[in-house]
């Protein structure tokens, strides 16, 4: 079974932490969170992150970026009503292409990580993501172990 | 960027296909269908079958099976009211685990891949999967390239 | 207690009937269809009704409508993985606005019954609903009893 | 057009307000918050409305209540990334049964209002609601103009 690499569980190696309410839909049969609800709960984070790196400026107008992959580790069970705390940042940065490296924990403890991989519509030219979108990028790397 | 390996967008390599409808509310703000509409198709897909399949028999009554991994490939837009088709089947089956591999087209198209972990709670005596298990798990599996 | 009348409750009195999937995130702690996916059901098919309808024709570019009330009468519990039953015809036709009622069943049971007010932007003229649209509705009426 | 009460859209007549986050998967494709999704977002607060009120104390295992019937207006869109805030009280209380009330405002409009009505099963005398659970319930009740 693959499992997260240690640092990965760690908040502190994110950026960028936000709480994240559940809801009394997100419960399965079990009385858990379900399966499709931390899908749900990472991809609000995940699009409140963009916002707070305010990596999407007036320079991207006419370009389009989508979600390529979306990898999700389950470690723990989650509950409702308590909210959920996710921790996110950049991971790898390629030519055109980017991750979006996130954990989630509830009291304190890590229930998930998600891994979403991002590419971007080549421009005109045929190139493929800009330097300073890059660097833009670059600071919100997680800080790997 | 990751890609799905061929054979794994042809429906035939699969041992069960069935139709799943796409709802309004699956739809996003761009019209397309939403990633998290994907993860919950395809988890309405695996159950239906499991059901299929009749993985869950009366000899595992006190045993837990829980999702340990997800990992979906977004290769195309999807649509509404279009429904879809998801073939499913067995992948990898390991001591205690084993993992349902799935696929999605819309149109005759081949929109997005799931994969899927599931593991299995040892035993009081420590086992993992019993071998009648593995057998039943082995008739269902995909047949790669 | 308000109860739906009792015609609300027979198929018959509606124009038109659609077979609709459930999910398997539709199920609540207790097992049973949670109350919201009841909602989503019946969007699912009050947007399938329109389409089948033809409600929707090049005459309404630049027209808005929105729904403005929803009430669901909740009668029955429902289950996954069985799909339900939702007829769907008119009721009310107003000066701008109408009703779609709609009854949901499965395994022939009636389990619920929903009634949604959609409203029109009055055109730039001041004017309600066009009388062809009133036409066009009036055909797909439910048959009271 | 039914509308709400012009008391109903006053947080003030209400003794529990909660923040209740939206969601990205709650836009429709016109950007708004899909009126599913208010379904969604009302029902968490009357289940934390519950909890709140301990309306559930140890005194009625065996019994079950039930949701009868929903009703929710829509007056205005709603909008993510935003927050909502959600008003509640209990209304009327009858025999057997009692609605929760509700009014949800974002940036401090109201844009719906939801009535639920919940039925609890006769215990095995056929005696429907305690009087120390209407008692309860009177101790929540929306302050009406």
């Amino acid at each position: 079974m693959p499992r997260p690499a240690p640092w990965r569980l760690d908040a502190a190696a994110y950026p960028y932490t936000q709480v994240v309410q559940t809801r009394f839909g997100d419960m399965d049969v079990l009385g858990h969170l379900n399966n499709v609800a931390f899908a749900a709960l990472f991809e609000t984070a995940r699009t409140k992150f963009n916002r707070h790196a305010e990596l999407w400026g007036r320079d991207f107008s006419g370009r389009r970026a989508v979600v390529a992959q979306v990898e999700i580790n389950y470690l723990a069970e989650g509950s409702y009503p308590e909210d959920v705390e996710i921790a996110t940042g950049i991971g790898r940065i390629g030519g055109r292409s980017w991750s979006i490296l996130a954990a989630m924990f509830q009291g304190g403890r890590a229930i998930a990580t998600c891994d979403a991989v991002i590419v971007m519509d080549l421009d005109e030219a045929g190139a493929g993501l800009p330097d300073h979108f890059k660097h833009r990028l670059a600071e919100f790397r997680v800080r790997e172990a």
